[in-house]
């Protein structure tokens, strides 16, 4: 399939993941993590996330983000977390059958909490009859390509801490917000006192690779059992491990996600020409727009695409590490084409 | 980690499905399974198994497992399994957990049900007090390395359908038995009535790929939003798809299945002229003995092995695709070394 | 405690349903379900919600609920529902843990959902990573004290099956709605299309009786393990069976009914004359009233009731069985008193 | 029906109990246990369990020995039982659906655990794939009528502890076992080391009426929403309260236990003199024999009881507190004459 904007996990591997695993593919290694990849894995997610960080390696985002949750929520407690949050609207009820718990959400103009959006929900605490808010959840960035400033992290934990709550952080695609907010990722979680972090490579030039890093060493708590009986144990773990020691240690995790933003960039640039309404500010690598249907719709004939909400016509257009500014013209040269030719409506 | 015989885990990637990886790696392809890769395999398995056969990848044999029991039982159901069986000691409870069902274990001499054996849990039906039995799971080859005939296959899926219940069958080493019994993977399965299968390859030479095979169609029920809600769902699935199609188009699960239970048969003959007692037949590519106790824990100084059931000092050894006849040599070498050496007891 | 508008579960029993509790009270009867009382009980619930209903009886509401949710759904499935509905705020979360699945909520002005506000969330139908929409659920007579017309139930019925979804009832207060819209049980329910009901009687001078009826059979699939295994299997069930007997058989639930219905009615005109603020029409047995919090709060300290929005200021009132009208005079004039007393605001 | 030996809740409601609701049906109470009565039959287990005892009220004993079972355990962890346990066989699977984890359960000769049975369970501490033994539960008097000693339920707590692990006691029938060994339920329970209780009155003269009490305070965690969440929190609490404050002040539970331990002697004595055989020494309310088929089906067309094992032939006679002399005389006569009638075989 040629390259579009589908999904960026509708890019393939980064060479030198491949690279990686091959070189790990050497005699035997004990299985389930006790090997030498995941020992040095898990130091080096210490030197990212700070000391006390300690990281399971898990498959997917829905175990990442499942797994943290039960490490804060017992099933009478809840999450507050948007509406839009992919652990509310895209992992089909997992978090409500794994863990059992209920999901609070909250509306918001562009995939943000604030502490005053969290507040509406913070009532009913010692009331058997309601669950017991326990956890906010932020995806950083959000699943609308927007980003929190530092201070807002900061604000939203402090929230938390103050309700006796947790804050998870699904990170998904926390390199490209890292690269945007030029920061690092400890300055981005463990120093505005994130308490648990999904943290994805899957998305960013790995093959498979996702991780439930806790930071707040209170939430680590009989994780490997839980890990294991959620289905989420990796025999061969030093694979996955060897994926995030070389997108960590090359440098590829950065590499990656620059690229891809600065793509998402040109794309917004060369669809504003066009007079496109772009839905929220273009902060990562993705890209909303609003457009006539009969526009999408011609255009999805060429090239996949996801539409976001079919009721307003709005679409996403989301860039990966391995697009090119080739790419980039000829889509926005067929979006141009498809805008000018006589249209029905 | 020099090679050693602690299980077939601890082996690493076969350099044909390293290869596939490294071919699919090109361009984008749809996530979630919507590839041409996933297309093709999914037709391999319909020869492997019969145009009825459905397949759900799945990234490990625990989610395969916890899968096929999702089809076959509701949580007032039961599985009547062996008290030996992987789904019974070895999930941390991941069937009860995920589906909430019961296991009706049963005690057996070398981890094999019979009609006889099974008939002791078949009672209480209609009883809302009682967990409904609704499925048998047998293990092929089993965990003690044993097989069941097709005969014995087919008698156990007669007796499960005779009661209105299912017959799954856990094929973590489907390779190693077909190859044992010298039949195909469908004369073992479809042929005889196994209603579900987890076919597994991760234990003979893939980097990760395990998969639910729906064999009965009226199991096929809502499988894709199950698996994706028990956190099953792969994104970037050509790369298991691809994997499987390595392993079913080169032969390589015979070639691999073939040398790890040839390597058992060496070892099992090396360490019989040692007076050694073998606790089972070994029949495909895993031995277990009897040893004294400062005997086996002399010997995993220098090799790693699991103790099995440290009560009556059992261990395992387990073949992989890469043993190689001169590990085997080396360590029944060691092995008679430390029988042959002045013991405290 | 005086009586007051806490709740129509502060009031006692009903002297014909302690009657019949004391009758029954003969002999030996078989447990869970099989004894005459049941059989004879279970042919009034045909009689009330014809031939092919089928009643389950339950402890309490919660039971009720999860149960007929759980005849409508599995884990990765959703049910439709009003943000205020009881499912979703005052069960902490039991559908979410004892079923898995979860509540796709609606912003209501009055806590009933129409066709048009169901349709916001019927969505993603064949999307793995969506919860698959499978039953709207509606409260009669709502949270909130307002009632559904017979045509609103119906096209709600309607739209539920013409997307092969249900209908679910909580008739928690179903009297209280039958006797307001004049109508019968039936003519409320079953002809309208609703498939499954969970009908009490608890707020209605029952000790402690509740029902899962189900009212399409195609619902009625293992319900009786079902309701078993999530603990809900009373032993001595003759005198749950008793109690629906008298409450059917004497017009108990007419007269239970009418009486609070009225005496709302009564506090409503009541109030009215006060100038107090009544949000939503005064239809069933509550009266929900702004009050400032000085007022309602001096009030708290002379009867107890709940504060129903706290932000809101907004209060409710109830009425029971056994509410008179000197409880009425007593409490308007208390709260006459106070609202003429000189406050600090 | 007529009095018969089917078990101890085919009886109905004590007249003292019946009073008692009565009694308490007087203007109105707080709902959910913020009442009178529940305050003071609150204080009351705490004289008869110790100061520290905590008592959450529930409608069965499935409800009583799920909560004591989640206080204790977190789906990954596990409980010792015996085969023959309630909470193994009789529930349908619910502390595998409501908690999510396993039970480890272990053959008996009597339905008595013993420490060395338990420790055959007591392995893979720390393995992240086995389920973790977090608790031990036995039953009090046993499923088979049988009971432990007072030295035999300290030894069992001992070696909980020992293992970091708790133990539960299923009391249903803690009353009849009280009677038989002459000591008070807290010495029984509390004194012996006893973590936490299901006690239950239904089997005993109460209309509805079971209690989970946890006697170790650290296992009192969030319990009021674990209760309600899991369907078991009652509305119309007080009455539930009422009963079990007359059971406790007026002796009944004595009077009622006594008497029916006392019938299932002469029961015992009654058909020994018949020559048939009874399986297991009867200490309390039931009586358990093996009989030829025909005969107990001969029997079983004038008196309903229950098969126990029928491939043994095993049949169940339970006492209960209404169970008079003349009916046992009764019972017997017909035993009598039905083996002493000519059979087929």
């Amino acid at each position: 399939m040629k390259r579009g904007f589908g999904s960026d996990n509708h890019s393939g591997i980064s060479p030198e993941i491949l690279k990686a695993i091959a070189d790990a593919n050497t005699d035997h290694a004990l299985a389930y993590g006790d090997d030498e990849w995941c020992a040095r894995t898990e130091c080096l997610f210490k030197e990212y996330f700070g000391p006390q960080a300690k990281v399971y390696f898990v498959f997917n985002g829905t175990g990442a983000n499942v797994l943290n949750i039960d490490a804060m929520c017992r099933s009478h407690e809840a999450v507050v977390c948007a509406e839009t949050a992919h652990i509310n609207v895209d992992e089909c009820g997992a978090p409500q059958r794994v863990v059992g718990c209920r999901l609070l959400t909250v509306d918001t103009p562009d995939g943000k909490l604030t502490p005053d959006l969290v507040k509406t929900r913070l009532h009913g605490f010692g009331f058997e009859h309601h669950s017991q808010p326990k956890a906010i959840s932020i995806t950083q960035s959000t699943e609308l390509g927007t980003l929190y400033t530092l201070d807002e992290i900061r604000a939203l934990a402090d929230l938390a801490h103050s309700y006796n709550m947790y804050l998870h952080m699904d990170g998904a695609r926390l390199a490209n917000a890292a690269v945007a907010l030029a920061c690092t990722f400890k300055e981005m979680t463990t120093d505005l006192g994130v308490d648990c972090l999904s943290f994805g490579g899957t998305k960013n030039g790995l093959l498979m690779g996702e991780s439930c890093v806790i930071l707040n060493p209170a939430l680590d708590v009989d994780l490997k059992y839980r890990r294991k009986q959620m289905t989420q144990l990796c025999s061969k773990m030093r694979f996955m491990a060897a994926q995030f020691e070389a997108y960590l240690t090359t440098g590829l995790w950065r590499r990656n996600a620059e690229h891809s933003n600065r793509m998402a960039q040109l794309l917004y640039n060369e669809v504003s020409t066009l007079g496109v309404k772009v839905m929220y500010p273009v902060q990562v690598n993705s890209v909303f727009v609003q457009l006539p249907a009969e526009v999408w719709h011609a255009l999805q004939k060429e090239y996949f695409f996801y539409d976001w909400d079919e009721a307003q016509n709005v679409v996403r257009w989301m860039c990966s590490f391995d697009t090119t500014e080739e790419d980039i013209h000829a889509f926005t040269t067929a979006l141009k084409r498809i805008l000018e030719s006589p249209r029905t409506t």
